[in-house]
Parts: C-alpha cells; structure tokens; sequence
C-alpha cells in the first residue's frame, strides 16, 4: 500500500524528469536518429533509477538540479542498454513497455546508432558548460561522470550483460549469478543511489551506508525481476513475460529455486533498511519506501 | 617527406598512447569482453587522433600526462565507431586493418558490448579518482568529458553515421555532404585538438584559431579518404577499398569528382594552416606537420 503523500511525491519527481527527457534528448538530431532516441526513452518505464537519484539528494539536502541531471542522465544508459539488449544478436525482443523495440519500429542501425547516441547524451547532461543557466561546479559533474561511466562500463552494466550472454544453457552457480547480476543491474542501481548522494554534503560514512543500501537494492530488484519473470504475464510486464526460462538463461528462480529467491528477496530489503538506519540519515524515509516499492511490487 | 625528427616524435607518441591504451582496456572484463575490447582497439590504425591531442598539448605547453589520458579516451571513441560501424546492421564490413572485423571473430552481440563499454571507458579515463597516481583536476575531467561526448553524440559522430545511413543510394549536395562529414569524422578530429588544448593554458583567440584548423583538417580528412576509397587497393588500405562506390553512399568524389576533390582537399589544408598561424602559437610545427600528414597520405 502506497501512502498518498509518496505517491504525490513520485508523481511530482516524475514530471520534473520527464520534463528534462523531453527537453535534453533532441527531436531534431539527424536522419531519424532523434526520433528513434526519444522513442527509446520518452514515456515508459518505471523510472525507479531517477526516483533513487532524487530520494538520495533529498536525503542527503543536495542539490536538485544537479540531482536532476544525474537523473536524466541514468535513464538515459538505461534506457540505451534496453535498445541494444533488444536488438536481434542479443535477446532479440520484440516488445518493450507495450510498444514494438526501437529495431522493430526503426530498423536495426537506427536502433544501435541510437543506442550509441543515448549513451553519449548520458555525458552531454552532465557536463553543461558554463552558459548554461543550470551550471554545475566541475567537481560535482567530473564525479557524477566518474560514477556512471563505472556503473555503465566493463566492471558493471556491459561486463554483467557480457556474463549474461556467456552464460545461456550454462549451469550457474549463486556466487556467479550475484556477479552477473551486481554489474548487469546492480551497478546502475547503486550508481542511481550514489550520484543522488553525491549532489550534496555526503560524509565517509554515510557514503558507505548508502553505498550498501544500493548494493542491497540492486540484487533485491533483479531476484524480484527473476520471480516476476515466472509468475507474471506478458501483459502485465509490459514485456515478454518467462523469457529467461525460454532462453535457457540462469535466473534466481532457476538456481535457487522459487521459495529461497523469495527469501532471499526478503533478506535483501532488510538489509538495504539497516543500511539506511545507519547512515543516520533523517531524511531517507523516500528511499525506504523506494526500497519497499522494488520488493512488493508486481510488474 | 617525413622528417627524422617528426617521425621519431611520433613513434614517442605513439609508445605512450599504446602503452596506455594497454594499461587502460582490460585484460580480464568478464566472459571475452576484454578480449573483444583490446582486440578493437589495441594494434592497430594509424592513431591520428590521439597524435592531435598531444600535438595541441604541446602547442599549449599542457599537462602530458591529463593529455594522454585524452589522447587514449578519444582513440577508444573511434575505435568503439568502427567496431559498431563494420557490423552486418551498418556496413557489413569483414576487413579492418587487415585483420577480421570485430564481430567476424566474436560474434554480433560481443562486437556490440565491447563497442558500448569502449564508450563508457573512454569516460572512466577521462575521470580518474583522487588515489589515482595521475590525477588530473576536476575543471580538467569535466571539460575533457564535455568536449568528447558533444564529438561523439547525436550532434557529433552518431549524428553523421546517421546522416550516412540514411543518404545510401540518394543524391546529396555539397553543403548537406559537408555537414555529414563535419559529425560523422570532423566532429571528433577536432574534438582531439581541442582536448589537448585544454590540458594548458588557452585564451580563447587561441582556441577558437585551433577550433579552425581542427575543422578544416577534419574535413580535408575526409576529403582525402575519399579519394583515397578510389584510387588505392585494400591491401594498401588494411579496409576494403571501393566501398563507398559499390555502397552507392555519396562521396566527396561522387558529388565533386575527383579533380575538385583533390582541389578541395588542397584549399582545406591551406586552411588549417592559416588557423594555426593566427594562433600565435610558437610551438605549432607538431600541428602544422600532422596537416601534412592528412593531406598527403597514401593510406
């Protein structure tokens, strides 16, 4: 049961975001490529990565404009890696958020090339030079530039979709299947947290503690995406629901069964709560309740 | 005519940026992503970029180390564009420096993902964190982050592939041409200058004379690759020569013919020259010599 006054808030932090999506990612870039981008992007998705962002530099009173930005800026290499995933030599998928992938509506170059374009977006966001009316100091964009390009890289999203592939039809063992999944999905998520984190005043230790909570998060998501792959609808996903299982991919469910990934779901969000208690935080309740949002939710 | 004393400055360059590049691109990201990361970019290509990088950063007096991290992060740009550029969804190119493309010897989605974690590495070494032992200042990173991600973006790179894409097969004029090239390769050559020029001190007469001579020579690159794409054999190209022709893509040679493309090519490089001698830069020759180099290569 979601309280009205978080719900106000989401709403109000949603609008705010898709506001700067509909204002950053070009309708007038070359040759369809704007078009493609904006299909990629705009009007779909959770957008549970720039809720962190904000409820963390609300949580830590930064700056939200800065926070807006890093924002804008995750979702756009989400939304990307979701474009490339889709495309025919990866999981090859066909439907993404009720609507046809970008491949489908706009061919493949088009969807790879758009792709690549989000990705560099990502970093035009963060780096507004100095004309522009929502500057930001350069130590806050080369450190928001820092964290994403790490979460987006080889060690987190790309290096965890690479184990991925790799592993289709293959036996997993947990350990290795919570290293996928700490790149794949983890780091992003957790970057989501820190970037927040990172446009206010953060000391060592509250880092750390909110570094933890986003750890913990990041798997909590995806053992819940793994068991709502299996119980769930096409319909109600949005996407082609038991894909995993198709694909022969190992999931949670598959390794460890469905009653210890819903334990260990369980476990998680407890643990990203106790992170949050000791980052001493005062203002952390919206990301306690975006905690209890990726564990109870249904789609 | 190459003399001693440029060639052994750039075989100095060139050990550097290889050496960093071997650093910087991983040996072990997971399940062959490295393998396919260094496999695209290490070994190979004539480095142009990263050579006008430190070739600007000596004009400025800059900072050699924060410019070869520029000069490494710039290389990984161009190499990532051609790894998703020789794809069967782009050009379907199997040849690239003489070896196997990308995908030919990884497959499709590897070729993909390390393309995209290329991109996102190219930012990581762009923002090293305080314990790194070469640190660079974060006014530094943030411009160094901007700079490369315009060239590469919509309005950049990913732009004119577009652009590219979709003009196969149809009549374009000059101006249009012109601005395909201008994103599609000017973007990012003059972005390689630029970089450099931010690693020392550049008051903005002198960057805006380097900001010319880094559009010129892009575009007299292009010109001259074209030309090139005619006149010379693939063994001597290391890529498969006639491509753009037998693509039907319009070229500098196919709207202008070869004598005015030649002409052009010529008129380009004055040009360049003329923006380096309005900088008042005394320590240019590097500059001026690389203009040489692009105007009259053979390959």
């Amino acid at each position: 049961m979601i309280s009205a006054s978080f719900e106000s808030w989401m709403r109000e932090q949603l609008a705010a975001v898709e506001a700067s999506l509909e204002r950053w990612v070009p309708a007038d870039a070359p040759a369809g490529l704007g078009a493609a981008m904006r299909y990629g992007v705009l009007d779909g998705g959770k957008r549970l990565r720039p809720l962190l962002v904000m409820a963390a530099c609300e949580a830590v009173a930064g700056d939200a404009n800065a926070a807006l930005r890093a924002a804008v800026a995750v979702e756009l290499i989400h939304a990307y890696s979701l474009v490339h995933d889709d495309m025919p030599c990866m999981d090859n998928d066909v439907l993404r958020r009720g609507k046809p992938t970008v491949h489908v509506q706009f061919g493949e170059a088009s969807a790879m090339l758009a792709g690549d374009a989000m990705q560099a977006l990502a970093f035009e966001v963060l780096t507004p030079d100095a004309s522009d009316e929502l500057a930001m100091p350069a130590l806050l964009q080369a450190r928001l530039c820092g964290l994403l390009a790490r979460a987006a890289g080889h060690d987190g999203m790309a290096g965890g979709q690479a184990i991925d592939l790799a592993s289709t039809g293959k036996p997993l063992d947990e350990v290795r299947l919570r290293d996928m999944h700490r790149r794949k999905t983890g780091a992003l998520l957790q970057a989501s947290v820190l970037m927040g984190a990172a446009s206010g005043p953060c000391d060592p230790a509250v880092w750390a503690a909110l570094s933890d909570y986003g750890t913990a998060l990041g798997l909590a998501f995806q053992v819940v995406d793994d068991i709502l792959d299996v119980t769930q609808a096409s319909d109600k996903l949005g996407k082609t629901a038991g894909k995993d299982l198709d694909a022969n991919k190992p999931t949670y469910v598959t390794v460890l069964g469905l009653d210890e990934a819903r334990r260990q779901a369980h476990t998680l969000h407890e643990t990203a709560l106790a992170a949050l208690q000791r980052s001493g935080l005062a203002q952390a309740d919206r990301l306690q309740l975006l905690a209890d949002l990726v564990v109870d939710r249904d789609c």
